[in-house]
């Protein structure tokens, strides 16, 4: 088994699963941009209404690849290619999927893992994962952009202790600052990720999509949040009329 | 019986009643037009000094009247209508509200309830409360405004959860991401609202007018929060006299 | 013993001491120009790699010294002076802090003392100590800049009942809503703190100056985060290689 972010299709669940077999699922550079392929292929397979992140082997991502480092880390310029291209490539491409994007989370989440897990919407986690950004270990401080998607994500303070103290977590620190949607035995985690993608099946597209949308452009730099033009376009559409129309005839919508 | 947003002031506390008997007080255009001018009398109303959001027969507000929806929402320009005037004309009138604001709820806290509830400063709730915005299920997502309103109450991840998963929360959930002030048991709710308005309104309404006039220009889109001609005319006050020279003088002010 | 903000300086850690005997060291306003004196001249202390924010006497800080009040506080131009210049020059020296902040929170914690800790990084209390500021029972609201800065912390919620309630909250509170990073039984919080900066100094402090400067930059007015040309020169420096390469070779980086 090679390294490698792998895509797997199936009806309208895509999966996505980090795998760098003996190192914890570490992103390598190869890997941060077929990150960003992946997502880019999935913006184009209109049939997917769910997608799932996960690891291989017990692990969700333990940071970047180290045994790298050497090779472009101490040049400015190969330092900021690898951070505002590769990584922000692959960390945008994520924040652009337009459908509900399921982390399931096990074993070690750090660094590149807790970036990678900020793109998501729902955040499900076995009870031993273990999460942390170590690097002032490592002698360097995360990038920019990589910061703000955390701090969006985890809240200032724990972003501080994970950044200035180098700590790590438990799953029942990060459901208690809301990182985490939901923490399970993880026995029980695949059980969950499998009911949390089904009921996320039985709701509407459209409504996820504008939802999704909505939420982004809260974040956008610079952005008042005001309806525009493709706000309510949605009116006369086939989803919202079958949404209502199933509640008023007190049956199930079919989306 | 019928639907309406009851006012009824008495001494200095306004109390807001949302009623739609048999729909869990369920919001109909009226009412969302009702809930504006409500707002709108109150900002006249110099001697209230404390405004009470609840709900009629043991619900706070079960959402939109779904029984309306095929009249306007399948148009966009009615629909934007609804949303842009109807429901954020109400909601804009209980962000405007310069004096402190507590909600009350009971049973049912969904869709508009959730939004209603956003607009409030101190939020009670029994703990049998239900909370959510399962519109997903109905073919439709919430409107950017209202969306941004919600986002910044509950916070991103529970608000991802409560739009694209379409979950249901309980009064615990809810005040562990801080969104309530605090959860009672069902029987104890009404003791705890009372003391809770007794405590405002032993306190300086000026205080209360500039905190949250502070507190408002913070999420003003744009606004860098700095100091302006107004922030410190407040100095020469009777109320800012009062406060201060009772405490030295080791007695309790009278605002 | 008379009121002051005393600083010691040993070997990489510098020791901040609010001190007013006698009054839970309440916030004079010599004491928040020296607030702002200690923090410039820790600035030009380079080897200084964290510092340490306490009270004296078993209090954090009680708020302002009230006793002053009716010396400055009646007249427009004399409390905006206050707060402009003594009470945010003061924050502002501490915000600007390139170096990991640690409270050390026993007591009281109220009013001014909030805002201290709220410039803080990291936060310990022990879990006696009291929060609040409940300066509406005074008549007057927090200073615009203040309450940004503490409903930044805090939270926009557990902000309104500290402001529109006069509500005081204990660790626990100020625990769960992510303000205080570790809560100890008293007798524990001093060895707590020693482990906290034993634990910073053997991290790199180039980490913890462009960590500090990322979180700093989501907060500045109009910022829109983005990599500047900053952002990466720390490439070829000592610290980073040192990391990488203690890391590869499986031994502990001295920084």
């Amino acid at each position: 088994m090679s390294a490698g972010v792998e895509l797997s299709v199936r009806e309208a669940v895509a999966t996505v699963t980090l795998s760098h077999p003996g190192k914890f699922n570490a992103m390598s550079r190869p890997m941060w941009r077929q990150l960003r392929c992946v997502f880019e292929s999935i913006a184009h397979e209109h049939a997917v209404r769910c997608v799932v992140l996960t690891g291989t082997a017990g692990n969700f991502c333990a940071g970047g690849d180290i045994s790298e480092y050497a090779d472009f880390r101490f040049q400015e310029s190969s330092l900021r290619d690898f951070h505002e291209n590769d990584v922000w490539g692959g960390l945008q491409a994520m924040l652009d999927c337009e459908v509900p994007l399921v982390a399931s989370i096990e074993g070690n989440c750090m660094g590149a893992g807790i970036e990678i897990a900020s793109c998501c919407d729902i955040r499900l986690a076995g009870e031993s994962a273990r999460f942390g950004a170590p690097i002032a270990r490592l002698g360097f401080p995360m990038a920019p952009r990589e910061a703000g998607l955390v701090a969006r994500e985890l809240g200032l303070n724990v972003t501080r202790q994970m950044l200035l103290e180098a700590a790590i977590f438990t799953s029942a620190d990060l459901k208690a600052c809301g990182f985490l949607s939901r923490v399970l035995p993880d026995a029980q985690l695949s059980a969950e990720l499998l009911a949390t993608v089904q009921g996320i099946l039985g709701l509407s597209p459209q409504a996820a999509r504008l939802n999704k949308r909505t939420l982004r452009a809260l974040h956008a730099p610079g952005s008042a949040l005001v309806d525009d033009a493709a706000s309510y376009v949605y009116a006369d559409s086939a989803e919202h009329r079958e949404g209502i129309l199933a509640f008023l005839e007190k049956r199930s919508p079919v989306f």
